[in-house]
């Protein structure tokens, strides 16, 4: 089997090829820009380049069997600046790529949606894929009408799919600009000995996975036949406080953070149930979440050096 | 009160026209052309443009208190060829609208959203609005997500609005290029002594709503505080062959349908549940099937003359 990964040089990307080589996929790899903290690796083609060029998707796509696409141009908390950015940027080029792989043959995708933003303010604890769709942010909305096109060529096209609803994946080579990932944000902070700023009381719960728990998930997807829309998290709910405390337990010392203004677009506690997915592709979270911040602060101090 | 309808000069929009001017209110109307079958209404300011321009819209929201949005670049039947046009002409330019909204301080939206494509194939009959939200065309798809910008409008910006999901609106002044509009396409066919065509075997069941009730529902969701989302049908259904059979009572003499293959976007039963609409507006409707088929084809007969 041969692969294209959109967004194959990002945080979640680059988990996702290592799986795959270590599973025997080819890979081929679509993307603006080379990974952040590796050289290129051998035996990977790299084509750089734009989701929005449609001639470069189509030479891209030659070749492959499957798409996994990763991309996005916008993230939750910066995508309500410019929700018609995002429109563009995301939901029209994801519904032209779904043209070219039509054309070209190319009829299995998994897509990374999010558990985080596409269900809005929780009416169950944890929420199942059937919960309803109330975003409050752009990027869940754009996110949510891409799952629609992608199940609507299913039906009508016979695309295969999974979308997989990520939650807050977390680990090594997570970036460290502070718009995304409050934990390697935090790791990141620390680590240049500066001090970590929280967003309200503390009080907000997520459901934290590590990126390769992550890239597991992604491959299993891959290679099943199952068509559908799926949780992808742990299951399991940690407040901010608690992954604060987590981390100063990890990080030693005395970690005191500048509390600042809650933002109008977090919802209050996003915990998935990932029954279904677990059922689906015989999957389950190997790393809980002390063992993964040790990870990601081990590789955090290696970058810092 | 004064209201700006964009899509004013259209087949329902015209009909809302007509009720906002009977009840008093002020009205604005902003459309990319004429109506079709009237000649411009005393009374009334006419804005010629389009939704996509922006300084244009900003101009055309001066003085007003509400809007309300019947303008469609697409139809159901035709979207799917060109998704993109799609996304650019009606979910860009609503986020767009609203971002001018917010900018121009009018909080106040009717919204004609779309019954009939937003649920997808109907997994309860008839249909509430907590139905999940499979739609198999970008028609239905765009409809969803532009509710999704209404309802984050109302969380995050205090948007007051009412998004109405319609069912199969017909009556007077509905066009005749035969792309949307079963009742109005058949009339006018058999006016100009045309045989009628019928997609599919005509057991595909619909919820027809006359349009002077459709106005009359769009009018109490302007004056009502009402936020939220409503189907707007009649509750009933009817087959597409007990139509024609209705048509040929009316109408009279042998009328003979061309059967045709069905289409791939064609669900086979769309039947609304109206309850929420009826009391959160003390709605109903008061035109039958029967007496609207009959108001319909005398105005074909007078135009066909």
């Amino acid at each position: 089997m041969k692969a294209l990964i959109i967004g194959g040089c990002g945080f979640i990307g680059s988990h996702v090829l290592d799986k795959l080589h270590s599973e025997g996929v080819s890979v081929r790899v679509l993307d603006r820009r080379a990974e952040m903290f590796r050289p290129p690796l051998p035996n990977v083609e790299y084509v750089m380049g734009d989701l929005s060029d449609t001639a470069q998707i189509y030479e891209a796509l030659s070749g492959v069997d499957a798409v996994i696409h990763l991309a996005s141009t916008t993230v939750p908390s910066t995508s309500n600046l410019d929700p018609v950015g995002d429109i563009n940027g995301n939901l029209i080029a994801t519904v032209r790529l779904l043209e070219v792989m039509r054309s070209a043959g190319v009829r299995k995708m998994v897509y990374l949606s999010s558990g985080g933003t596409v269900y809005g303010v929780p009416q169950t604890d944890p929420m199942r894929e059937d919960h309803p769709l109330n975003p409050i942010s752009s990027y869940g909305i754009v996110k949510g009408a891409i799952e629609n096109y992608l199940f609507m060529e299913h039906k009508l096209n016979g695309l295969q799919y999974v979308a997989l609803r990520a939650s807050n994946p977390y680990g090594p080579r997570q970036g460290h600009t502070g718009i995304q990932g409050l934990i390697g944000t935090h790791l990141w902070r620390l680590a240049r000995k500066e001090q970590i700023e929280v967003w309200g009381d503390g009080s907000i719960v997520r459901d934290f996975i590590h990126v390769q728990d992550m890239a597991d998930l992604c491959y299993r997807a891959l290679v099943s036949d199952v068509t559908g829309v799926f949780n992808a998290g742990s299951g399991e709910g940690a407040s901010v406080a608690e992954v604060v405390k987590k981390i100063c337990d990890v990080v030693g010392g005395d970690v005191k953070p500048i509390y600042k203004d809650k933002r109008n677009f977090d919802v209050p506690r996003v915990v998935l149930d990932v029954t279904r997915a677990k059922e689906a592709f015989g999957w389950q979270k190997t790393i809980d979440l002390e063992q993964g911040i040790k990870d990601t602060w081990a590789w955090v101090q290696e970058q810092v050096k």
